[in-house]
């Protein structure tokens, strides 16, 4: 139940403090944004908050303050062209451990997440949306776009993507073990410590409807936890 | 790309047709729900979505409709107040696959969601405050909170407890092979398939500061990945 420490909100105002060391932060950022698949949207729907997990990609180069986190989904995701032109927030997170305390006070979580906020822009571009739809398949494995056919002209109106920029996020994290109270420490008796959490990718397992046998090709490979 | 199955919202208002099926939905949210240790609350700030990520315990004999899902944070958590009274989200996600499609707008991914809205209660009910604090630690490590002390009257002073039902509550899922267009599988030369995602726990590690190396007990030995 620790607070100081534990699984809670970065309250928007105090992205002052933490733009302070937005070098640090940057860094961070991008490690947890590159090595995670699922975001979860926040957007408001008839004055309530709703929130969903949805793949994203990121352009650190894009066209918004900061660079761009993208989304895309149906035209028809009512959620997702609700967040077109208003405040969203996309939240990043990794858990890393479970922190296992002398009283249940003190049991937290290690984990590194972030939150984004901003305005969500719909991508009209053609260049752009072409190049934001590669990003998203290339998020799940670096360069899958490259070896897939282009995009038809039904399957990209079927489709709406949004832009956010990444200007305006925070990065929180815990790491290492329990901090227990002194009296719990020398009472001893319990044991404390530490439980690793990972997330492990693979194995890969070809569709059946592969005709041809072919061998996965490296960079499908390449993602695989060894 | 693919929407039908991708992960994206579940419109609330598509939630009567879902309860239709409640018996099925009402065992995946319950497994969903007891495997996962984090979720990500949504709400509504400053007119503005904020998501966040936080532990969580379930009461499925909770005192709300459909049973209660517990929250908790510091007092002084601001975000987590502004929850108390209104309409909150909560969504519960694991990542089960990748899945590499033909066609950059067939990838998907496979999962399994859980999405509770409602308005959340703050708990004020000592015997229901002390319950819910139990659970939230052995929704971590059953019967961790048995190897506990009890709370004292400063920790439970610092901490606010909010009570949501799991009534209104929707799953989703994917799972299986990607689903090509037909002319994509007879043009063959792609790799497709799916790339498992699992979250392992373990191994454990004791705190440093633990004088009496005492073996970690049988309970948070069964919540290691074997």
């Amino acid at each position: 139940m620790n607070t100081s420490d534990s699984l809670s909100p970065t309250a928007r105002t105090t992205l002052t403090r933490l733009r302070e060391r937005a070098g640090v932060d940057r860094r961070e950022l991008v490690d947890l944004l590159d090595s995670t698949y699922v975001c979860h949207l926040g957007v408001v729907m008839d004055g309530a908050p709703r929130v969903m997990p949805t793949a994203f990609a990121v352009d650190y180069d894009g066209p918004d303050r900061g660079g761009t986190l993208y989304l895309h989904g149906s035209v028809a995701a009512r959620s997702l062209v609700a967040a077109v032109g208003v405040d969203v927030c996309v939240t990043v997170t990794q858990l890393d451990g479970l922190v296992l305390a002398r009283s249940a006070f003190h049991h937290s979580m290690n984990y590194r997440s972030a939150v984004i906020h901003g305005c969500a822009r719909r991508v009209d571009d053609l260049r752009e949306r072409g190049k934001a739809l590669d990003a998203m398949v290339d998020h799940i494995v670096p360069d899958r776009s490259s070896q897939l056919r282009s995009n038809t002209r039904k399957e990209l109106a079927a489709t709406v993507v949004l832009a956010l920029p990444l200007y305006e996020a925070s990065v929180k994290s815990r790491s290492g073990p329990p901090q227990d109270d002194e009296a719990d420490i020398e009472a001893g008796g319990v044991w404390a410590g530490v439980v690793s959490v990972q997330t492990t990718v693979g194995p890969a397992t070809i569709a059946d409807d592969v005709n041809d046998q072919i061998q996965a090709p490296s960079n499908v490979d390449a993602v695989l936890t060894r």
